[in-house]
């Protein structure tokens, strides 16, 4: 992993270890995983259409260029894209995927608007649902805890963070109770106006089932908010007995009065497939009942960039059986299952995941070290994360970033086989801090 | 050309063409122009490092993919680019470039944004600029005829568009004069902030001479304007004995008060090179004398996409005489130079472009076909555009898109061997307008 980095020097000291593993996001490139090569080979083609002829390359790969290139004006990715919302055929692939994903709920190419990366799209629309400020500014009821990069994205478009927790003894689960508790006491110094959810959770990996996300539509309705949904770890489920249901597939499920009138925008990206492609930058926003005027505003951009449509395409449409990649596909997806059941640490205790990159562990730390770090005048779990990533080179996220702020700490990793390295170290640092 | 268009009906009517030529825009891949073989193939092997190996492919393509890869995370474009304005090698190369174009006047790699296309650097950057209302609302001051894209922007943006003519007859220069009237008549109704330039000019194909330039920044100096220079076509001036300039050399070189003081972006892309890549979406901002506080604003997403970043970096380090790919590159070069002369068509004049893919003539429409335009609800210049289409299948565009408002009609185009259609279809239109 990582062989390039060279010995890692800090401040000037050496340090013992021969490189840093950084398991803090879910990319898993830096972290040395290799691509799929069915999407790498079929974008290599793309950009270098002489390709096309190598027939050491499997047919499916240059029959599915071909495809994509036929999608593109004057047959190149080096061409505009048509309309600043993403190239036409993309779209209507894109509806299809959803189409078949939600068992034929039927999904709109004109509802889905291309984006760089979910969190981009995501910007883009808390954009235009900020107004107001103190009592009328608007809030968005927000899981806690939630994705690391939330509450900077919140704070910085200008809106509210209406908390509602999760509770670790219900499995990360989410509670109505919890919700109606939030949603009052967000009123009292803000409007909340959203709901944002998680599903698969980030980082929980916690899978709601329908009862619960019909029960979230309803309290979303009754309450005039807009819902948010991430469900970018959608692909990546492994749960027993768990399977991903969408949220624009129960509301339409639900009855014409929420189907036809509850807005609701669901977001998508390759970053966060079994092996995501998180620097092509290619993600969705399927926006459903919202204003068309609204939907002019989301163009993000004067003109969507190719290449990361073509790799989305191809992320959420797969090699069939029939195809000649379809087994070297299969192959690295079941690798990258292998990893995801590395769940317990020693002297840690983690809720079982069913889906999604993280584990969320709790560290159990002594009130003494809680002590230290306030000495310091840092947050425990951070000073857990700065000396782990200090004494083995590991970078791991620490819960507070996810939101999380009670008097339990957590950190936040990528499965990796890195668990035996914590382990030592979560020892050791709890032994230090009780004698130093 | 758009060989694969399908013969063209309009509202169900069969067109008398069998395809539409679209040279309204700088887009040479939708036009059916061959890309650039050495930036798709490094691209190429960058997705699929298996083609490392692959000795069909120039050796310098390869080192070249193997460089790129080192300066991503983990040697993968799949990993995100590791700051969110952009991989510090990639900008380290992009100022090491402009301190070349300069003449050794120093750019700083952390003064290099990257950004996905001019254009959405330069959406980013007006953003910023927004404020007030009415009397107090922001004015940009923008040079008519500009880029047909701009109007819109600035529109979208808030701010208000504080217009300065560039004059046909001396051949689109910027007038200092004009400049003074256009500030104290944008002073009425706004509060001018910034002044927009675009050198070499779009759609004029004018470049700016040092004297000009000097002159500008003592303008835009005393009147405390920030200077946003668009300056993407700086890679194709051809007009004999004209040398594009840029706005950072002539500031840095006016001596201390002004090198140190003045604040000036300029905005670069891949769009706008000889054969552009313009769906790929790579640009850069550099903002010389910019705030740290107003530089942290200017990432313009969570994490800048890695393959844009990596198509400028070779857009602007093409091959050297000594690599195997220099003759291949300099023979597609060689090509769109052979463009670059189409100049005059009959029935039109033209001032002689000097830089950039456009033409911009003037058409002479006889009176009685303004009327006529004036009769059916459209400007004169749309409706010759809209006849040129319907009748030739050729898509222009329309000076007025330039906001180009004066009693002169223009058009503009990209150069491609269409004037005699051109030519053809001007005599008849108006002669039939003299006869229908």
């Amino acid at each position: 992993l990582n062989k390039k980095y060279p010995d890692v020097f800090f401040q000037g000291v050496k340090k013992p270890f021969k490189s840093v593993i950084d398991v803090s996001s879910g990319d898993p490139h830096k972290a040395g995983m290799p691509p799929i090569s069915f999407i790498r080979q079929v974008m290599a083609v793309c950009l270098y259409p002489e390709l096309l002829k190598e027939k050491s390359l499997p047919l499916d790969v240059r029959q599915r260029a071909q495809k994509l290139l036929d999608m593109c004006s004057g047959g190149s990715v080096g061409s505009y894209s048509t309309t600043s919302i993403g190239l036409p055929e993309v779209q209507k692939s894109i509806s299809e995927f959803i189409t078949r994903r939600d068992g034929g709920v039927l999904s709109h190419p004109e509802d889905i608007i291309l984006t760089i990366g979910s969190q981009k799209g995501l910007s883009v629309f808390l954009n235009l649902l900020t107004s107001g400020e103190g009592k009328t500014q608007t809030g968005v009821l927000t899981p806690m805890p939630c994705p690391h990069t939330l509450p900077m994205l919140l704070d910085m478009t200008g809106l509210a963070l209406v908390p509602y927790r999760l509770f670790e003894e219900q499995g990360w689960a989410v509670n109505l109770d919890e919700l109606h508790r939030a949603l009052e006491a967000g009123r009292v110094h803000c409007e909340p106006k959203a709901i944002y959810i998680s599903n698969p959770g980030n980082p929980t990996g916690y899978v709601q089932d329908r009862e619960t996300i019909e029960k979230v539509i309803r309290f979303a309705a009754t309450n005039c908010l807009i819902i948010l949904a991430e469900e970018v770890h959608q692909g990546s489920v492994y749960g027993q007995d768990k399977e991903f249901i969408s949220y624009k597939k129960v509301l339409s499920e639900m009855g014409k009065t929420y189907a036809e009138t509850m807005e609701l925008v669901s977001f998508h990206s390759i970053s966060t497939a079994y092996i995501g492609e998180c620097g092509l930058r290619g993600g969705y926003m399927e926006v459903v009942n919202i204003d068309p005027a609204v939907k002019k505003c989301l163009n993000f951009t004067p003109s969507a960039p190719v290449l990361p449509q073509l790799a989305l395409e191809l992320s959420l449409n797969p090699p069939r059986p029939e195809d000649s990649s379809y087994n070297s596909y299969t192959q690295v997806r079941g690798l990258s299952y292998a990893l995801e059941f590395l769940n317990r640490v020693e002297g840690m205790s983690c809720q079982p995941s069913m889906a999604g990159p993280f584990l969320y562990p709790r560290v159990h730390l002594p009130p003494h070290m809680v002590e230290e770090a306030k000495r310091l005048g840092v947050k425990a779990d951070v000073l857990y994360c700065q000396r782990l990533l200090e004494e083995e080179g590991i970078c791991v996220g620490a819960g507070c970033e996810n939101g999380q702020e009670d008097k339990n700490y957590h950190i936040r990793h990528r499965y990796l086989l890195i668990d035996n390295k914590i382990n030592q170290f979560h020892r050791s640092f709890c032994e230090a801090m009780l004698t130093g």
